[in-house]
């Protein structure tokens, strides 16, 4: 029986790839090993068919094999949020009642596009709820870089207030680090509930957003083990040294943060450390070429000569 | 054996719209009366599943039941067009081989978001295309103002250069007459293919995009007879006729061409046809009021009374 | 002693264009005859130096130039608002106050781009406002084609209540008809003050605009006198007269509509008949080819056909 | 006499911020002490009056006393390159002429927002260069972020061919690795000329585009020191030192790299390095708040504590 999301949801919830075969067909032995890997560096979650999961490349067929496989090898040790982002009410509904009844512990959902004013955005999230009812966990994905679409402070405020089963807020406004302290700040002052926040954008202002009252991270960068020390280190408060190793990490964090190719890098990263089995990433889709694999094993070289360095 | 699409295509192929029934669900009964319909007011071919077709908002099954229903209904008597951009290439592929097996005459196709020069539009087609092969025939959707793509004139002359069976452009860049001028005046100087060219935009620059080259219109303005005859009269040398009969109409037409509600709009007007049962769309999306309901019938009544006028 | 703009302002606010010769100066001349023809024509205002006056071509020393030559043409006859949109506070400030002294009536402010959220654009204005004081009529322009800022009616009402100077809307979001009525409606509702209403887009939707609440246009269709007669028939309670004479100029206001290249259109036409010596419009910027003048002059011969025949 | 920029432009052109007052006004005396510190810096050039030097929040006059201030005080010691990025040709071409009368080495240009395709992106920078003839050397702002035009690799190309005034490509596209590479390769393949690629994005990818052949920096990061210095090291070949040196700054530059907050951070740094008196923004711009402030200071402390740590 998976517990499901909940205000408490804290650490590092990684974003999960969808790993392919050579030739773009859903690899579910590599899905096994990639699961196994990121439980392996001690994930307080998972996220699957987000964005960076390439979930609109995926057939409905093949998404369901995806989450099925992998909420079967989860077993319920970790909770497991599945985006179900859709152009139409009625698929975030079936997808959302599928996930749930698979084992999901909640359900991560960006807005459509082309939504423009405070009240449209809340009313969006609004109707999709009444839909799902009340206990669907929600985890609210705020990406106005990827949706076009700019939730406001007054907007989370309002929807934590309308919607009890609003547990999460993926944060990933850029910049968005004052908007994470209003959030809390405003929660406070108006005496709302305190949800949860997991932090985007590859972590690259985590120890910042973590300071501003940040619970950990929502993202995907494929060393999820310093993701993972860095939560730890600011929950046993000792954000000096959460910093120093993040640090060590931030050139190759920030490689991996570039939009678009930051997927195909993120897959080859995996890939090098034997985890998936092909950096395929699904056409229309960035290719990595000889200069950026090169470019890729320098930064990769850097970091493990800090890491050991750091450790001497 | 329906004829494929080719590069004498003209008239009207009228965007077909995708009828629910008030709680959403597809109605196929109505897809049958809609289809019969379009064929009686004597459109030269038809266009499913495109963007004011709702089709990101069908699943893939539904895609399928609708495409079957109407091709079934259509019965080669006329060319059947399906929309089948997505996000993946894979899909693409799935989709036109589907269509096309089914009967469908070619396939239209709209790029990905995010392509912005020149060589990422014309690499975009050029890879669906080779995945599609060669007899597949091609429509090319030139919609920046939803896709947010701009695609050159020059683009479009290295595709029809490129790809043999790209035989269509449908054209509703937005101001885009000087466009359409340039693509037919530079594939001449060029003595490239003189490629079928039917506009959109709900018709609303129809008499000029006639004289300035169009072989007709794809849209799915809810008259579709009015399109019917202005292309008919275009054809026959009466270019005067054709543009008195589009004024008449030109109120109603305006009115519908607003981007969102405008869906709403024709759903409704073909509803009071009698044509489809329902004017429901797919949440979230545009709901008429009683204001609008009220506009809306204003705006009918002055057409049939104006239509009346003229024929005296 | 020229009189302020305040909530009952109604009629035809034309939106001047800024005539330039044929290289490129300031024709302050045209200018003159320009202010003389929209006053014969009867408008009830002028608004000179918004977007369509090409106010962000103009140096500094030009815009004075052109705003003291037209505010001593019309000397006090109808009131004059003059547009000073900048990127910064200051020149808001400068610009306002230099209209003022001058004897503008009051000025109009599109918001910088940018401001996303509904805070972020009620605080842009309120900010604003504050370094103009209150005795400086101020006339919020809501054009999210041009701005990318999306002004809700939650906003609109708020600006209403916060700031007794805020007198006018000029109302052109597209599609924008449920907006107008909103704004009416809730401000009724709350108890609001009833702000003046002009509309633009060309005045695409201009005799639904007025069914709606909507006291008159602010817009530069080349026939101000068609704007000039809706408006009064719609006063007269004769909006079946108005739509009427609407629909024989709505080939030609369609085409003129047209983003980009409809100020080209505009000014070209303003000088066939006669009003500017020049249509040239500042570099960059749409110019006309010899299919676009071809086309012009045919709409512009069916508009004078089909005035006679209306007269007849 | 100061030499005019050319394509051996290397190092860093500092991105000069411009001062003002807590008020608001121009603050020319720290202009002067601003230029002091980046020439005492080792700075190759300045760049002023570009966009984070908020060049659009200036009057006419003040650009000019700017202009005029830094040009004397830097008196040929390096080549100083003015921003003249403008809505009209005319604009473009009188700031031009009077910055390279008051003894600019050069002038940067980003195009006019709305341009979309190659031909429409070309067209624009052969035009202006044709208004202001082959003597006044030319740098391309390639900044699609910020103006929303998405220069290709062919325009690119393309224009190095036709303007032998372009000497000079600010690299700022985001992602943009793989572009600076295509310039390189296919400039050499098509033996073109080799001209002066200078990064911007305040230098977050500084060392990689170092390695794929940029040229140094065109940014304007408040630690410039390091950008000197790593320009240096990577033209000394020690391009490990100079990564090693890079990523001791990388948390703080990653900071400052937030779009809008970055300049009031960037300026609020150089306030407390004792260089500039005041960390004013014009407004409607970004302000900082107690928690950024005390962030800022923060990873201030970091970076001096790393750097006594790596001088040990």
């Amino acid at each position: 029986m998976t517990p499901k999301l909940d205000e408490q949801a804290h650490g590092v919830y990684i974003i999960s790839a969808t790993p392919f075969t050579d030739d773009g067909a859903l690899d579910l032995e590599s899905a096994d090993s990639l699961t196994d890997f990121y439980l392996e560096q001690g994930v307080s979650g998972m996220t699957i068919l987000g964005m960076m999961g390439e979930a609109p490349k995926l057939t409905e067929d093949e998404s369901l094999q995806f989450m099925r496989r992998v909420l079967a090898r989860v077993n319920g040790r970790v909770p497991v949020v599945v985006g179900v982002s859709h152009a139409s009410h009625q698929h975030v509904q079936r997808l959302s009642h599928t996930a749930m009844e698979l084992g999901a512990a909640g359900v991560m959902l960006a807005p459509v596009a082309n939504l423009k004013t405070d009240d449209q955005i809340s009313q969006y999230y609004l109707s999709v709820a009444e839909k799902l009812g009340a206990d669907v966990p929600l985890c609210l994905q705020d990406f106005p870089q990827s949706t076009g679409v700019h939730t406001s402070v007054a907007v989370i405020l309002r929807l934590i207030e309308a919607l009890p089963q609003l547990v999460m807020l993926k944060h990933e406004d850029l910049p968005g680090l004052r908007k994470l302290t209003q959030v809390r700040k405003q929660s406070v002052a108006r005496d709302l509930r305190r949800i949860s926040i997991l932090v985007g954008n590859g972590g690259l202002f985590l120890p910042q957003e973590m300071r501003r009252g940040a619970d950990g991270a929502m993202t995907g960068f494929a060393y999820p083990e310093m993701l993972v020390q860095v939560c730890a280190l600011f929950e046993a408060g000792k954000p000096e040294e959460a910093e120093n190793l993040f640090d060590i990490y931030l050139p190759l964090l920030r490689h991996e943060f570039q939009f678009g190719i930051g997927l195909a890098l993120r897959k080859e990263t995996l890939r090098r450390r034997g985890i998936i089995r092909s950096a395929a990433v699904r056409q229309p889709g960035p290719l990595l070429d000889g200069d950026d694999m090169r470019e890729l094993g320098e930064l990769i070289a850097r970091l493990e000569m800090k890491l050991q360095q750091s450790t001497r």
